[in-house]
């Protein structure tokens, strides 16, 4: 699962850069607060509530984090001119020197009205890199597409060579045009009669898409999808400077057929509904192209070329390919290897991510591009409806895929919302509840991070015992209901939902672990991949037992690695290489084919696990508090 | 100019294949005789007053004809049962063990009812040849269609590959999969689960583009179209044994925005036009797409690659280029080399064939396929319109393009009318004026053929002068009119139309040669190309000075060799190699860079010429009846 499910409620999120900002008179239906980030320039309509750390991500600027935006470690240094306002946190990490300044650490800053955040200038660095924050990834540009702009001769009755055979002999040894389009061969003639036969010809490959009249090899733009399950995130990309000029995100509109995978495969078993389900995604991507031409005044014409990244149900919807070999036994996917097709969206170039298998999709393979492993083991964890756990160095690399149901998303749960304002995103219970929301409003639902934070504060205070089972020991268990304010409660079978989906996650990384012959403490890392896991309160993660109880210090977030693994793919051909590869050598590992699945299963289904020596340090914390823990791990 | 022009006026020409004339009811619109060729069993509705060799090359068999259809060579022998009724030349021709037999010459047998023909087994030979006949060419058929059944394992948990992957596989070396269209992507997973993983799949080069259930490896068809500027001749194909099984032809629909190039390159000088006459093409090409697949009960999908071959106007105008640069010095085209792209019909993958120059086109490409050159030298002609001239061997070959305007085709002359019944196609005068009409009908206008035989009978006698004055010396001139019937007539005008057409004509021969430096006593053969050219009455046109005063067996008509060179491309790979090779190696000759162009224009417009000496035997003959031709040629 991958995506910013965490802020598309309400729709649209732009970006835009600052050179147009003058003619943002066509945005103005937006009464959101306008955030804009330099030195890029790159300009978010962000709901209130957000932080500047969380408007950032959603903009694809990775910030440095280690804490996940807790205000801890003190990475996310930005500055803001004019907000003489410091948080507790701020005060404690920051210099004199930098209060100054006006420096200010990104997580600790609500979006209330238009701001202007500086970021510091090492983030950037020189024109031919492209560099994605919170992990530092350079990657060369070198797009799939290219303009070369030519100064043909005037044919004359000497030289009356054709036009095509004009350009193709003044490319020289430039490329090998392989094909051409017919829209492009259409724009040849009048292009070149009205610009004095200089012109610049735009290739996809060894493809001739196009023919513009001058020297536009400038201007040259593609867009990056991230479909998952519930969000889509498109991000409008420069190719010449790989900079990321608008981001946009909706909820996917499958989701009217089907909150899940497996929902949605089953209204697509007729023709028709198959056919719904295509036209809806593409109808939403369309409408995603719009909005980042449209906000970032780029013509939808200068856009050659989209990549493609999604889960392989996700995946097989959008191309119009029937899933239900996925729905069952032996879980085949119909095509696995990347495609370069003509796509139905506005006929524009298209490359789609390469899947692993029937449940490790292009999404995973994105994960892997935009965080790669190097020769030290690494776990990666991308968390959601469905989760894909792939461990290995990059020699070897093997992956499983979890089922973990809609839990961590906040559906199914009784008073569980997606993460927008009002959502729960952290519970504290000392002598009394401290509740966080997002937005800082009232609480009005849970969201996944929440449900987390919240059973790990029942474990440590055995308001749950290992089972699941609800205790009755506080008055805030009223019928079976554990009671967060009198509107919000967590109820028994919200407990052994989490328990489910807990379970599954962590056998199958127990799974990998054994599959691998590997333990958890030759694992360098544990990366979380997707917006969710840039969310996930990992101290209370590993209180439930759903990672492993290893030091914090070795668990990163990563954000929606997945969308930016779709946007290298848009920059850099060798990103393509690196996906097919990717896709041919992670091993799968078929948990349902494991014999030794089904026990691993039930043993992680307990909180945090039924075998407490995996867990000696969260055992050692929740026996000073919990009735369930006392010997032998207490001494 | 190409394509059967001299039948498309009332539309539908429709052939069938035997098996499944049972079924043709779906065809009893038509009340047009049926006739039915063996042993191939193509059928064609053909309109009544045809002779059995016109029909014949309309559905695309070429019979040996050295005539012309004049009943003097007798080489179109064919079997009729039951046909009893014989002419005179039939008589002459055929011994009386063949007519016991049932023998008949096609051109002497007009088609009134259904009847079959059975055609010398001879003319067939192997599965792995076709042949075209009148000109016998062998091409081995290696179509850029692949169909591949394959038994695919079934996926079970341990061989979990992706359908593609497991097809792939499966194909071992047999093609290289660059490839896939999302249709065939789509259709793969329920084909293959339809039909036990038993499947064939489709390419069109090195790309999937099908996938089909049980082995259909024997179902192969493609349909190649020759659009002339007056006519368009589509014809479907058996991609495994080459047979041609139906024929549709139309009238060009863009005539109603313009009869010539030069007025259709006028009307698609605005967006709008050029989109109007890209549409009405394209529409013409799907509705023969329909027409085809219905006579020959071949499912449209089925039908996996199409052909092209056009003039170049016809060529840019097909493919919604704007042919503006032809119209205007230094009159290159857009595009000149072959294209395979996908097209708008159906989005069928499409071959088209590359053309020479601006106004050598795609048709003159086909002409070249079809009757190759070798080593001995040629001088070829394509008569419309537009008329194209190649001369040359193998090694090396000229080609210029003479505009001889619309008097051809029987356009812009007063009397003027397309070759259909009662279109007058021969004159003889003698002591009365014995009139042939197509069809026998009476005669109601005058063909391009019938044109060309009254202005060399004309000439003959003495009632137009060399330099095409219409003299007085006999009654049937009135008023400056030449009257054939009461109603049929020859004007001043017309006759000054004929002298336009066949002096640039000939001139456009005469540059050839003296650029080529070879004398016309060289050229072993002139090769008449084109629908009109098998009509031409070549003794006439020597007579007029429209071709050299050669022996008439060194002339040779090998009708719609532009429609045969389309069929041919789509049966071989190699034929589409060898069409490169022509459109790169083919030297144009630019007739209005040619500083002796209008001297030879102006003497070639001369019946027969200025210089006589280049037309001893007409002239000899002339002398005989003509008071122009005395001395000293008399001598």
């Amino acid at each position: 699962m991958t995506g910013c499910q965490y802020h598309g409620r309400f729709g649209l999120l732009i970006i835009v850069p600052a050179n147009i900002f003058m003619s943002l008179h066509v945005l103005t239906f937006m009464d959101n607060p306008v955030v804009t980030f330099q030195p890029s320039g790159t300009r978010i309509f962000s709901e209130k509530g957000y932080s500047v750390l969380e408007a950032a991500q959603i903009a694809g600027i990775q910030l440095h984090t280690l804490c996940g935006g807790k205000g801890v470690c003190g990475k996310c240094r930005v500055r803001i001119l004019g907000l003489k306002k410091y948080t507790k946190e701020e005060k404690t990490l920051l210099t004199e020197e930098e209060i100054k300044k006006g420096a200010h650490l990104a997580c600790q800053v609500i979006v209330k009205n238009n701001m202007v955040i500086e970021i510091p200038s090492r983030s950037f660095s020189g024109e031919k890199l492209t560099i994605l924050e919170g992990f530092r990834r350079e990657v060369e540009i070198e797009p799939n597409v290219k303009k070369i702009f030519l100064k043909l001769p005037h044919p004359t009755l000497e030289d009356n060579r054709a036009d095509v055979e004009r350009m193709k002999d003044s490319l020289q040894q430039k490329i090998t045009v392989e094909t051409m389009t017919p829209e492009a061969l259409q724009k040849i003639p009048g292009v070149l009669r009205g610009s004095h036969f200089e012109a610049t010809f735009v290739f996809v490959g060894n493809e001739l898409i196009g023919c513009e009249k001058g020297d536009t090899t400038k201007r040259k733009y593609g867009a990056a999808f991230d479909i998952g399950t519930s969000t889509v995130v498109g991000y409008l990309l420069d190719l010449t400077t790989g900079e990321c000029l608008a981001v946009s995100t909706r909820m996917n509109p499958q989701a009217r057929f089907g909150e899940d995978v497996v929902s949605r495969i089953a209204y697509g078993q007729t023709e028709e509904g198959l056919k719904t389900l295509n036209t809806v995604i593409r109808d939403c991507l369309v409408e995603i192209i719009d909005e980042l031409s449209h906000a970032a005044c780029v013509n939808c014409e200068e856009i050659y070329e989209l990549s493609v990244a999604g889960n392989t149900c996700m995946h097989h919807l959008f191309l119009g390919v029937s899933p239900q070999s996925l729905a069952i036994s032996p879980y085949v996917p119909v095509v696995k290897e990347a495609l370069s097709v003509r796509s139905n969206l506005y006929g524009k170039k298209m490359y789609v991510l390469p899947i692993i298998a029937g449940f490790i999709g292009g999404d995973a393979v994105a994960d892997l591009i935009a965080y790669p492993f190097d020769d030290e083991l690494r776990l990666l964890i991308d968390i959601g409806t469905n989760c894909e756990v792939i461990l290995g160095t990059e020699d070897r690399m093997m992956a499983c895929s979890a089922a973990a149901g809609p839990a961590f998303e906040g559906f199914h749960i009784t008073c569980g919302m997606r993460a927008s304002p009002g959502a729960i995103k952290r519970v504290t219970i000392d002598d009394s509840i401290a509740i966080e929301t997002i937005g800082g409003v009232p609480p009005c639902g849970i969201s996944g991070s929440g449900l987390i934070s919240i059973a790990a504060e029942m474990v440590r205070w055995g308001f749950v015992d290992p089972s699941g089972r609800l205790q009755h020991s506080t008055s805030r268990v009223k019928d079976d209901k554990f009671m967060l304010t009198d509107t919000v409660y967590v109820t028994q079978k919200d407990l052994r939902e989490l328990q489910l989906a807990k379970g599954a996650l962590f056998a199958a990384q127990r799974i990998l672990l054994k599959a691998y012959k590997a333990d958890i403490a030759d694992v360098k890392e544990i990366i979380l991949a997707g917006a969710f896991g840039s969310h996930l309160p990992t101290e209370s993660a590993k209180t439930i037992g759903l990672l492993f109880d290893v030091p914090t210090e070795k668990i990163k977030s990563v954000g929606n690695a997945a969308g930016v693994g779709a946007q290298l793919c848009l920059l850099s051909r060798r990103e393509r290489e690196r996906a097919r590869t990717l896709s041919e050598r992670v091993e799968y590992v078929e948990l349902s084919l494991r014999k030794d699945f089904q026990q691993e299963f039930i043993d992680a289904m307990r909180f945090p696990h039924a075998d407490l020596t995996l867990f000696p340090s969260v055992t050692k914390t929740l026996a000073k508090t919990s009735p369930y823990f006392t010997s032998p791990l207490k001494e």
